[in-house]
């Protein structure tokens, strides 16, 4: 949005106006670094999965699938991103963080659906979760936006609060379900599950932490970075490496099931 | 259109002048945000519709052609919605509503023809469905077209009434026909269809409802806002989602087809 | 062309020169919505006769080609069209009317060959039927653009009667053809070649009655609306509807001559 | 060319400056129109060449192969030469008549190449034949240029009779070649050689009597628009229009040596 | 940057101000040449592994496939940097050095992956060595950006030591690794082992090199052309060079495996 | 390079200043056509050799892929000559010489490798082959460049002489190899064989002579006309036609290996 644009817009203007934060030229390229980065292992990972499908057993490879889209979905929003940021650089245009929450709202239920279909669940059992997880993962999502636009550290901190409750139920019901599938599951399986229950713990946790760096750190350009830096390494994480994850578990579990019929 | 342009325009002036909304730059962001997430999701699927339509038998492939088609149509379009957006805001050109309702006039009776494809309808019976349906739709998205345009609550409540019509004859008739088909068909396929027939009633209201989302609430911005997200959600729901229910069912009966075959 | 160009242009301008015409912006918004519409439809189907050709029998998998290559054409032409009202709007620039008639020259005469490609005719007599038509279309569509082009209502009617006199000789032979082929033809395709014929009449009349808009018309922004979108609409289904219903031809007569092998 | 950089060039300026040939709109119109179809042929031409190589016999591939890049490569050429065009008749810079000369400099020897790759010829005896043929095309093609770019109309005549004597050399080898040919074919494949015997000669007479329309004409614009309208006419044939054919005999003798196999 | 965004950042400016440097117009064409030749390598070696992937058998086609999606996510850095490199030179923009190290911090894991893929390693061995790997290259890079982008040597000496001891921490490991490979191996793979191992320890020695230029070289200019020649050199010979060498690896196993095979 | 980048450049500026040669209008067409050209060949090209790989067996398949590489990175920099010399002629910024060095710097390594892949040379061999001519191809190219874009003559000659030095040597081992080659041969590929000697010879002699161009003509604007379109037809013929030939011997090898087995 031009500054024309900007000064049309009536009430508190949210659009993260960069230039007041007073950012280093060096923030400025370790951000900017950041956000090109993520956009190119989306697109390096898409190619990934979109070639990789074929090496894994029908079963599994509608999983596969969906972590190409996933990725492809957030490439295309980081790309927007890095643009938005650019401008908000050069031409004082506001930053545009809704691209971020846009992002969520598709790519988390796909995420969740992902990694349900991969484990061994009855379909019964598989609806019954997924009709959990995804109203939990929208509303972490859509609770979490007015605290981020915020610059009230009171609202913020309320909205961090209400999205954690839903933030917290998904991963434990994740976590529970996690570990019901480990033993059920072949040893050669039982060790990847285990890596990717923990990194889904890890990387998830990256997301409520660097949403509160604006409100903890007192210095509002180093905050802006930590938010944006954060954010990139736990979407990279928790899109592109879990969707290697799902492939490795579906390409452990297709050599499994022929060695098992041979 | 630019103003250069605009001014040269003869009687009152009917595309929308998003500056005199005075949206706030926070309005801007969710509107702008959804408008990039609709097309996102577009790409997305039609991505996985393209990829997916060989994991379905020869009998079903067509309907998931057509799903891939339509949200490739619908992407195309809102990526111009977007682009109109953006110069709206910008450099306050006219935001042009045509878009969405050309794009209704293909993708509604595609959309049609792509559910009577999946379901097991004898040849006659589905040329007869689709000679009520593909009109009926026409009617529907022409009909409401003077409304939406127009500034006059009068003018909008009489086109909403006369679309209204339309929307109530088909919804009825794909509600009959889906109840009857459940009953025909297979338990495995009984329960997606139900879901299908459910979702198809939810997203499709909300078109009605956001249609008169400006007729109703005073705030213009607001009112604008609440269509133009309404919009997009019910266009992610009616032709993604839809779609991809639609791609479900064509997998269960191609599973169900192969196990009673062998 | 820009303004100063224009200017240096000896004789009559007969570029229409969109800005005297007082078109309101809902006109524009209408011309605009119809010639991004028929681009698109053109871009979908584009890939719908490209991913379908497979699914029918070889014999008819080159009329399914040209389909798409029809539309490939016909996308590209809409696209420029589009960009030069744009500009035509905007900017002041002439709208080229020339980019339709180029795109009929090469288009109308591929349509009738696809369409005598998928009828069962012995080869001579498809050499002889093309000798006539092609050169019959090509006289229909030279001979109507110095009407088209013209700003008086004489030259005009002359062009128009002189480009019906191959139109009606197309249809003519088409419509005997037709009637031909479909008593020899099994009832599967019987059905469909006769709903073929009849849209084939309806759409082709769409031309001659758009052609003459300008001349009955007394409002000529109204007149320019009614040519431009008829001509779009007619375009849609002479180009893509009739390439599907081509494809349904293909595709029924694949499976009649499986089932008859088997 | 910009104005300030052709005021840098010294001596005669030689780049058609169309500004000068004071083009009615509609001759600007209908010259680029017929630009741009001929881009939009060799399009589609493209497309369909790559996508139909596969329907014929491997012996004939690489012929279709051929017409597929030379359509490429002159699609490329078009799309160049209306870009010159559009600038030339916008911003008033020159014409750039370079890339027709070395757009045939690559596709008339491939064009030949193509011819003498679907005929059933022994390999010594191709390679004679096109030892002979590409060396004369070349010189046909270079000796027209000094012609084409000079405002003289002596050397104009010069040059289009040195450039006649390898054009008259190439056509009457192709001639007997053709002719010999068709005595050896079997009928089937007769017909189709005969006919592309004429449209040989037909086609590529165009060209020298587009060439020869400025020295002829005294109305330079006119001139101008024969040149270029006649010169488009003729890529279309020769190049598209000529790879049909060439896909037509390659698919016949594929039908041939089944059914003789079978 | 702009110069007007650069004025608004505080502190020290760390983006190379390559106006500064004062670079004669050849080293502006050494240094463009190189991302140039760059990027088109990185481009030319993605179609070629993403093609002839199909040419090992599965088991090694993973790593091919990896190093497609290397020199992908690598050539779109190279244009990110000759993009930026071309604004740096001609509009006075900060040149952004964040591209290479962001690019570094994924492609390195990635290479290290590859190369453990491809060497016959049992896979608890593989993943205890990639868990002492990945995170020493992470370490290795992320420890030399502050001194690449510090303009003090003790700053830049210190980082680069500290960098160094992962350096050699990692060569040290693969050295090892490598080396009880070769043993291992069959003859056939011994040789390219051996090359691998060479080609391993010469191209890495590249990067603590280049990076010491501008500390060791008085002409700032001079410093600025070597470190970004040699990081491109070694960038070429790391990744594609690399990836070509593991193809050839995972060739020859290929050809032997099928061969005891057979 | 902007005139203001330009004047910040100390020292000489050696890039080449196009506006001062005083080229004419035909020259700069010329030129630039040249450039068009060669990039349009190579566009094609690089489609037939991906298209075309899979008619070889797969031992000669890696040959004809490197091939598509070689004109995929050729058509690239051609791309970037071709814009380089548009803005110096428009803008009169410096025209780069260096994308053809390093363009170079890859394509010749690489021609020299598909070379010997294409002939039966056992691997030891093969690989001393490469140990030699590719160093020899380096220094050939990187001793040629400061002569290139030296303005003095001695300088010029004693490049173009150190440079010859590796030329010769490189000629030398290649026309023993192949003749030792053809003796091996059996006859059908001998003649393919002796072609390509000659044509290696003849094409790569028109290097040094374009090289000396600018050193033994008066006319500077001559002298850069007969080095650009030299090295143009100089690059297309050694990049795509040389391609072609081992694309041709492939096809014999592979026809000659099939009858041999049969």
């Amino acid at each position: 949005m031009s500054r024309r644009a900007a000064a049309a817009c009536k009430g508190e203007n949210r659009m993260t106006d960069v230039a007041s934060l007073g950012l280093t030229a060096n923030q400025v390229m370790v951000v900017g670094g950041f956000f090109s980065l993520t956009f190119a292992v989306f697109l390096g990972s898409a190619i990934f999965f979109f070639i990789s499908r074929m090496d894994v057993s029908p079963a599994y490879r509608m999983a596969v699938t969906i972590s190409g889209v996933i990725v492809t979905i957030a490439g295309y929003h980081y790309f927007q991103i890095m643009r938005s940021f650019e401008k908000a650089v050069t031409e004082g245009a506001g930053f545009n963080e809704a691209y971020r929450y846009v992002d969520w709202v598709v790519t988390v239920p796909l995420l969740l659906t992902e990694l349900v279909l991969v484990l061994s669940i009855a379909p019964e059992r598989r609806r019954a979760l997924l009709n959990k997880l995804v109203p939990y993962s929208f509303l972490m999502i859509v609770l979490g936006y007015p605290g981020e636009i915020s610059g009230d550290a009171t609202t913020q901190w309320i909205f961090w609060a209400l999205s954690m409750v839903f933030f917290v139920l998904i991963l434990a019901t994740l976590f529970g379900e996690l570990s019901r599938q480990i033993q059920a599951e072949n040893p050669a399986v039982q060790g990847t599950l285990k890596t990717l229950r923990t990194v889904l713990l890890v990387t998830w946790s990256f997301y409520p932490i660097a949403y509160l760096a604006p409100v903890l750190l007192a210095d509002a350009g180093l905050g802006f970075v930590i938010v944006n830096v954060g954010y990139a390494i736990a979407d990279i994480t928790a899109k592109a490496g879990y969707g290697l994850m799902i492939h490795h578990v579906a390409k452990i579990k297709t050599e499994h099931s022929i060695s098992a019929n041979a």
